[in-house]
């Protein structure tokens, strides 16, 4: 409510009756603020921990954009970082990857305010969590300050601010201590952290701070007059810059237009003609080395794009060639125009600063680590969505097909998790073609975020795929009028299936192969091309070797696996669960057997009613 | 592979063909450990930060099952934890949870050893973690040391053990700078992380070690001798222990036999006439409320069960009215006997700690969240189901229906998630029965974790519900032969499928109502009383308010909620969303139209298959 109000103040797109709608349906007002309903609202936060990483990747997003774009006389991105922190957020291990980030980085334009209210929802903070919260940042290789009355000394805060400021080369953090409610009956109690104060709190509240206790929603001139001042020295502020930006293009012609196509979210003219594509006589390759192929190719023409990975750089492949890494210039081994980032072993504070380099607007985040530990993520993966961040999971090792690792790393549950999450693309591409066009989409969807699945064993180049089809999100890799059964299928497995297709044949039975790289795309068709890609009248089976909860969508029966895989070459791991040409074809043919008396076989993309999104 | 070979040479049941077929199909001696595979793994470890977390969790147990069992003269329960850490443990946000909350409880049994030896898979920890790790856990409040030459000081690590040993009231980490593959060509590198050593390399450390270079699999037999040696003083001292623990018996008979039964994960008998049971004529009632009923109903028969919540204490109503908190005596608010854990906002430490209780043997953990913020313990909620851990996550505010906070705190995938993760029981009870039942089955499960999803909004008590009927996971709430559809439901939304009957009543439409609060168990039951439940010739509609992912595989057609949640009270938010019964009506109508021409309609419950499991 704070974050509302203040908006309001400053004049942003937030009404005094948008305020009077707090936590109303369809109001812009929700429980926790969303970036991408609400004027004025940078970061979906909320969800505790969130909020901390995503400033540390606008930090990074500022350093960045001012290496590449900042030239004398230019000072054109220099914003502080500002954010607010709880005992809650200093709990979660999020905000405590994202701070020894931060500190790694010396990240001195990034300014945290610690309100060290000794109050959480379990109430005091001595239940849980003492330990010394400076100390902490400052191993962390963080600034730190203390402001031991952070509900008077407005001096001191102020002292503290500009201090930060002058601190370049490292983050900072303020610790200010303060009394939660502060001036309520409930003051420095859990009793004032998410219920509304009493209306007789309310009325001495505002008594004891020189309101009309009968008043509510009322704000005074004079309180007007001061933010709407602030306010118009910001608007000047802007006015300012824009001309300063308009010289600049008269210098810095290329980079000008760069920054401020950047802006617009637009990609390069013509930037997908150097996705590469692949002939069926092709090597095979695994995706994951596909989608290095797809990086080091287009990584000059989309200079927005920034690579990285959670400490597996070599197994991702996430990293061109010449990539410089962004760093810190003193440790040399990289400067802040790097577009590569180390995100050490920290997968939830990595996709949280990947949301946050999307909000800041020039920059393009993609992110490496196994599929498995995208669930180590899942909290800010669920963020990405919500808050339509264009934010792309690089997540390799994609099923039982990574081998030796073993249970432990093998997703069985995984793509079934991210399917069902709203506004995310989930891709599986089954060869080089798939691989762009998953790149391709993951790219030029502005408000969607993107999970690549992709293999470590090496996958054939399929006969009969295109960008322009799997761009679709489903198609018909393998055509046959006459076919029995539909095998539709993702990634590794659609070959798996072309073998199978052969077994059939052997035993008299005919059957047509579909490879459906991303459902929520594919969803997204008109029904007509749906239903020419499963059609009426014929069995549907999927094959895909993890769990096939949420395959009954788009098949009559599935082939998977609804159990913890097994360590060892993949390929045994393959066969013992019989996922093999034998395997499928045995069970396509029990589910053509099934079918037969079924009159009329519909599709399962026929449905009684639409779906509510 | 360390861990195998030590457990060969101490003599526990891994052969040295077992240690040949490392990394092999149905080896017990995969990629990474599994509790449940491997005599002598305790935990199962390989996803960073887990182990960190679950040593955590085994001190935790001893020090409460001490201070419940221990009696002068029978120092029964007395045993140090001790865990081995590296840079990538030590960078995930897990272990930070973890080790704050260690530091937090004063847990004087926990020493851990901090492999230093500046090399993640990335390479030099220069490029991503430069923060100051023992600093970081002073702040933590654990005691620290430092042994500088790892690699050849055996005297200066013993001493530290020894001195971590004294220290009573913190956790001891001790620092060993280490080079890693020491001996190898490539020590000190990336290279020797993760890939066996070149066949010349091997050789040359056999001989630099004075092993005979041609020899593999083999070990000298003063090698054998010394740990078996070991492995004997371990044998007696289990044989006094036993001794001490009969003699124990005479003089406290009723610890006694509750630790020796404790120690059979067997629950006390009768245990389960004090769960609560309703009729249909009690009051409505939130099943988080229920849910807190029924551990306020079985603390007192079940004493091995600990709650405990991630700082949501009053929303997951966990806590039972007389319960003593968890604490170091010292900070006088609980005690080391105390059966309720204040995890802090630490999630994903709170589900990895609770694997490491359920571990130690003598404890059945259960922890509270919102079920949105499972999401964020998904990694070690993995575990609890691949290592058969018997862990209970209360998860309340289940859905839309959490009202106000909105879209950031309301699931719409995460039971998709969890129902996709094998060997995980999710329950949605519908009513104060259900909620009975679920406990029921979660207690007595004693191989399989479970997720208690729990509305925050009033259930009614359904006619026609009892515990017996809903340990099956699915039953008929509402049956009649005449009926044109089944409606199968969960939680919060069967009664309100039990309103729809009465609209569609109006439209001279019979329904039947099921409920299925849990799937897995119902998967579990016959055929022939599955097909009772969801039978042949009448279409199926499964009506709950998240994503409709897997309902599939129950019904014919979903209604569901395939987009984010909505901010407001959770009424109008139901309404917004046609979650009433005229919107349930209008579905269910369509979908009787929609199959009317089906031959033969079949349950979906018929498979032309059965699934790998």
């Amino acid at each position: 409510m704070l974050q509302y109000a203040l908006l309001h103040l400053f004049g942003y797109g937030v009404s005094i009756d948008d305020l009077k709608n707090f936590r109303q349906v369809d109001s812009i007002t929700p429980g926790h603020p969303e970036a991408h309903d609400t004027p004025g609202v940078e970061v979906t936060t909320g969800p505790l921990g969130q909020g901390f990483a995503n400033a540390v990747g606008m930090a990074i997003g500022q350093a960045h954009t001012a290496a590449v774009f900042n030239k004398p006389g230019y000072d054109l991105v220099n914003n502080y970082t500002y954010m607010f922190f709880g005992d809650g957020c200093a709990m979660e291990g999020i905000a405590s990857e994202a701070a020894s980030t931060a500190g790694h980085l010396q990240l001195g334009n990034l300014i945290a305010i610690y309100d060290d209210n000794h109050i959480s929802i379990d109430g005091d903070t001595k239940c849980a969590f003492t330990e010394d919260v400076l100390k902490r940042f400052e191993a962390y290789g963080w600034h730190t300050q203390w402001v031991k009355d952070g509900d008077h000394d407005y001096e001191g805060i102020e002292a503290a601010i500009a201090k930060a400021k002058e601190v370049k080369d490292k983050p900072s953090v303020i610790k200010l201590t303060t009394t939660i409610g502060f001036g309520s009956k409930l003051q420095g109690t859990g009793g004032v952290h998410g219920n509304p104060l009493k209306a007789d709190d309310c009325k001495q509240v505002k008594e004891k701070f020189g309101f009309d206790p009968e008043k509510m929603f009322v704000v005074p001139q004079e309180v007007y007059d001061m933010y709407h001042k602030h306010a118009a020295e910001g608007a000047a502020a802007e006015q300012e810059w824009n001309k300063l930006f308009e010289k600049y293009g008269s210098e810095y012609k290329d980079l000008h237009s760069d920054l401020a196509r950047r802006l617009t979210r637009n990609l390069p003219e013509g930037w997908q003609n150097k996705l590469p594509t692949y002939k069926p006589t092709d090597a095979a390759i695994a995706s994951r080395k596909l989608s290095e192929s797809v990086l080091e190719a287009i990584h000059d023409v989309i200079p927005e794009l920034l690579s990285g990975s959670a400490d597996l750089t070599g197994s991702n492949n996430t990293r061109w060639k010449n990539a410089v890494d962004f760093q810190p210039p003193n440790l040399g081994i990289g400067d802040w125009s790097g577009r590569y980032i180390r995100y050490g072993v920290r997968e939830h504070a990595m996709a949280a600063i990947m949301n946050g380099l999307s909000a800041y607007g020039t920059i393009i985040p993609a992110g490496g680590t196994f599929l498995n530990f995208v669930s180590y993520a899942a909290g800010a993966v669920r963020l990405s969505s919500l808050s339509h961040q264009r934010v792309i999971y690089v997540a390799t090792h994609d099923s039982i097909g990574l081998g030796e690792d073993g249970p432990t790393h093998q997703p069985i549950e995984t793509l079934a998790h991210f399917r069902a999450l709203p506004n995310m693309m989930v891709w599986r591409p089954a060869d080089g073609n798939e691989t762009s066009a998953a790149y391709y989409m993951a790219l030029t969807s502005k408000q969607t975020p993107s999970i690549l699945a992709l293999t470590r064993q090496n996958l054939p180049q399929l006969e009969g795929s295109t960008l322009e089809k799997a761009i679709k999100g489903g198609y018909v890799v393998l055509e046959n009028k006459d076919a029995n059964v539909t095998l539709v299928s993702t990634g590794s497995e659609v070959s798996l299936c072309l073998e199978a297709v052969k077994t059939l044949k052997e035993q008299g039975l005919v059957a047509r192969v579909v490879s459906l790289p991303c459902v929520e795309v594919f969803d997204a068709q008109d029904k007509e091309y749906r239903l020419s890609v499963i059609p009426d009248g014929i069995p549907t089976m999927s094959v895909e070797v993890m769990s096939t909860l949420g395959w009954e969508k788009y098949s009559h029966e599935q082939f998977g696996l609804n159990r913890f895989g097994a360590s060892g070459p993949y390929k045994k791991v393959y066969e013992k669960f019989e996922f093999t040409p034998e395997g499928v074809a045995k069970r396509a043919k029990a589910t053509i057997d099934f079918y037969k008396d079924v009159k009329p076989l519909r599709s399962p993309l026929n449905r009684a009613f639409t779906q509510l999104i």
